[in-house]
């Protein structure tokens, strides 16, 4: 009696310790409801910053406003934008010829587990910053090894000026003779060949580029969309998520043959 | 000893069957392993359905696309679209005044679970069909009351014509003068009532309105819109979700006082 009720309670440990029972499909939403849903996306106006370039930005047009002849209320619009600008992504054939466009990326890449690993402290206090491995491994050393397939966010700190161009580009000029005077931080190329290594998902922060202000040949784009990695920019509210533990889903307007577009992301985050 | 191992095996079997444990949070990811994403959205491209009397429907005007002087590729395009076509959400705002536009919608009212109820039959055999009260009340004598807070979306058929104009609107005519010629089923106004009375969440179905294509006063949009229920028109997939069980995430580009957009809408099915 004494073995068989020592096995059972084993058993039950056993159960109980596993870290996840089979679900039904209907608990998913009541799982869901031990967090909340997190917006990382900007709204887009005509206030939304695209690169100085941009002969346009966003621009909303209306198609129909007011009471109509029958007596109801409608309203409609019609919109002009560049791919990249606001909350986007790059798709991998942004920079690679070969690459995934971005109503071909699978939801497998657009979503899962992310860690934001914070390089304000240094991006604040030089804006030509470039976040280097040591900062990924420093984070590693205080909160584990990056899994493969994790969604990598930077932390820039740069969120915060979002849409001030002069403080968020380092310029409120237009025009291609505004480009070198774009000063904000990005990834190292060496940073972005330790994430191809080390199989990351996905690439995101807050600032407008992967590849810092004073970029001349985008090399951390090259390395990262050319490994099929995607790069989520611009992105909102990442001071709201916490170090690991975050779910992301980042979905694109599902543009055919686009390189890119409007991205809404999202990150469901447990209750503390 | 007996009365103890009856307690323990009680006290297990009570924790195994509460439907969820309390989770941690990096256990999100490997509880959604247990099922997949799977994509509602159609892609956008010249080839995107919008109503007949738009005089411009989805373009990409090429940015770049190319190598470049220093040596990468690189492409980058523009796009134009009027809100109202292909996969796209509808805000409370396209038909009511002081309704939500597409960026104030909170995320809880765009995720959650969801029900098909399967109309093809009587739909496919009737382009100018209405969905009746009974369809969902048969509905819910086979499979349970549909809960408040469900996103209700309505399998027609029709979705398996797109974008065939000829075959998904009843004409492929453009111009005001084809609007007369619209043929496609839609929800009728009374099931619109008694979707709001029943408090749900979202509607959705695979055409391209949730009024039938001969309505004239779109009252089903100014019920279901009026009472702050988003809709979400041209679901593409539907035959891959089951009954009940499906999680929906359904994410509009966030346009900044918009009457709708493009939606990617994806929904999470557990494995079978």
């Amino acid at each position: 009696m004494k073995s068989t009720f020592t096995n059972n309670i084993i058993f039950c440990l056993a159960i109980l310790s596993s870290p996840i029972l089979s679900i039904k499909a209907q608990d998913l939403s009541q799982i869901l409801s031990q967090g909340k849903w997190i917006d990382l996306s900007y709204d887009f106006s005509a206030q939304t910053l695209y690169w100085p370039n941009n002969p346009t930005g966003f621009k909303l047009d209306t198609v129909a406003e007011g009471v109509t002849s029958l007596g109801y209320y409608y309203s409609s619009y019609a919109f002009t934008a560049p791919e990249h600008g606001g909350t986007h992504l790059d798709a991998p054939v942004h920079f690679a010829a070969y690459g995934l466009s971005a109503d071909k990326i699978p939801l497998e890449k657009l979503t899962g587990d992310a860690v934001v690993i914070d390089v304000s402290a240094k991006a604040l206090s030089d804006r030509d910053y470039l976040i280097s491995v040591n900062d990924i491994t420093d984070w590693e050393a205080k909160n584990g090894a990056i899994k493969e397939n994790t969604i990598v966010l930077f932390k820039t700190g740069y969120g915060q000026f979002y849409p001030d161009a002069e403080k968020y580009f380092g310029t409120a000029e237009r025009g291609a003779q505004a480009i070198p005077k774009l000063h904000f931080p990005g990834i190292d190329s060496t940073t972005a060949e330790w994430l191809v290594r080390h199989k990351i998902k996905a690439v995101g922060l807050d600032t407008p580029s992967i590849d810092y202000g004073q970029s001349k040949n985008f090399k951390t784009h090259q390395i990262l969309l050319g490994a099929s990695i995607p790069a989520f920019e611009n992105i909102a509210n990442l001071n709201l998520l916490p170090v690991k533990g975050a779910y992301i889903v980042a979905l694109p307007m599902k543009i055919k043959n686009g390189s890119g577009g409007p991205l809404r992301i999202i990150a469901w985050v447990k209750n503390s």
